[in-house]
């Protein structure tokens, strides 16, 4: 478990060996916002001896000529360790508007698109992120306020595979056993420079009241280290949903069958509609949705609405989207 | 998903389907400590004819005379249902005490070492339990700030199986989607009484804290009926925890094998090596120690420690206890 012990030490003491499966000799993408963890985490793996790497920015148009001056600072920064840059501009606010989601899932997005684009041209698949333990807790936090279940409780791994656009990303998070404190110390040991508010540019609302009022309400009320409880809650809840992931059928048929589902436990048969109903492009499924189509297994009844005026059916021992 | 609709509907319109199992005709035993819960579930089920119920009555003895109190009013109580009643008396405290616990743990404890001798002497394995909607967000969030892990964040099931002291209990808990305010809405629709502080008398600080203040601020701070998200990924976990418990090998062996260790995925593991320690009779088991004893399946280390100056040692491809 990672202690606050001062001065970056954290970091230093930090157990490598996951990164042995990254060997330093290849290229990598690195996402770089110029925000605090960002730009630590750019220099550790630097110091490391990852020198191939490409740093990522996207400019979020979001903070008009303060988003102008994160980009001239993410090129000077790259210039600083002699590696290579990429960088594009998307007008985050109209994208989210356009697609009618919020700014935070915009913004998340138009990076994966981005990185996904840079990934393919440089043939460099695997991007090294900087998100750590506190956003972690965050998220797991977000998602739990927000009854997602457990698929959501566990939206972060330190590795994970990622299908964007065609291109099959590997999402690696060095930080994630890391807390902010931590990086903080070894920004300030390492006196680096950093853009203060690039890493909070676009922090929803929900997560900042998370973030600035709840951990700290909770700790204070609790009188106990809440974050490090939730932090393992969190990653035992992230391996468990990789195996569940795993167990799952691949298929992505138009139908789903009925007698199929009923052999499945009843934890297996949520995953199982959730994935086929994501897979058919149906959005915002939540745990109602989820479980009014688990009704139909049981014969009680024949159809469901979804949201948007669609429909599932069953009819002999299929269920389909109308 | 159950919403407050006043006076009681909730509870007359609650789904009954998986009570068809139980059927009115044959005996069970229902836990009852007096208070509004535990009443509301004895006058429910007697309205639903089953008329062979066991009132089953622990004296936990932490309030003197208002325990005794409790033990006349669930007498008079049963005498009014006319179904038989089963009292005890413990010393719960003194209980507490000897076995280094705490007060609601030893309560929990006698409770179901009473809870088996009553099943046992009167033949009938299954109790019915109040726990209801507000205890199952509770215990979950109690669960995840103390870090259980997932395990511990699916405590609390409809229907679940607990082996005490050789006896085999069914536990069900038909008000686990029905709301504390439901319950109120049912005693004050049917007149019923009970007694105030009978439900509360075993609330550890941690709980109340949790009842009284944390649920209420991020209620507030958040805007959101979080106890309903909170709601949802308690049962969608109960549910994996059940399936997963259901995969792991039923083995309680003095040893464990390197070799099938290695062979399963993290997540199982970790179950595997908990539900080993556990058999071995290892109290306190904790993430970190569950995380020792894995770092043995990779040949780093030999020999890890265990609370109360026990170790876990390979060897011959082995784990064992010392």
């Amino acid at each position: 478990m990672p202690l606050n012990n001062g001065w970056g030490e954290a970091l230093n003491q930090k157990d490598k060996n996951f990164l042995r499966e990254f060997s330093p000799d290849r290229r990598y993408l690195i996402g770089v916002s110029g925000g605090r963890d960002s730009v630590a985490l750019l220099h550790w793996l630097h110091g490391l001896g990852y020198k191939k790497l490409i740093v990522c920015h996207l400019n979020h148009q979001l903070r008009g000529r303060a988003s102008d001056a994160d980009m001239r600072f993410v090129a000077k920064l790259a210039d600083a360790h002699d590696v290579d840059l990429e960088m594009r501009s998307t007008n985050v606010r109209a994208l989210a508007a356009k697609q009618e989601i919020s700014i935070e899932t915009a913004a998340r997005q138009a990076r994966y698109t981005f990185f996904a684009q840079v990934a393919k041209q440089k043939r460099a698949q695997t991007i090294f992120l900087a998100h750590h333990a506190d956003d972690l807790v965050e998220t797991f936090l977000i998602n739990l306020f927000r009854g997602s279940g457990t698929a959501g409780l566990s939206a972060i791994r330190e590795t994970s595979k990622r299908r964007v656009d065609g291109v099959d990303l590997t999402i690696v998070r060095p930080f994630l056993g890391i807390w902010r404190s931590e990086i903080n110390d070894y920004i300030r040991k390492h006196r680096l420079k950093f853009r203060e508010d690039a890493s909070n540019k676009n922090l929803a609302p929900l997560r900042n009241r998370i973030r600035w009022r709840v951990i700290p309400h909770l700790e204070k009320t609790l009188g106990r280290n809440i974050r490090q409880s939730i932090w393992r809650a969190a990653v035992i809840a992230a391996e468990e949903e990789n195996w569940i992931q795993a167990q799952l059928a691949n298929a992505r048929d138009a139908e789903l069958s009925v007698s199929i589902l009923r052999e499945l436990p009843v934890a297996l048969q949520r995953r199982e509609i959730l994935k086929w109903l994501r897979s058919r492009r149906i959005a915002n499924v939540g745990f109602d949705v989820v479980e009014s189509v688990r009704s139909l297994v049981d014969h009680t009844v024949a159809k469901v609405n979804l949201p948007q005026g669609r429909h599932v059916r069953r009819r002999a021992r299929k269920i389909f989207i109308e």
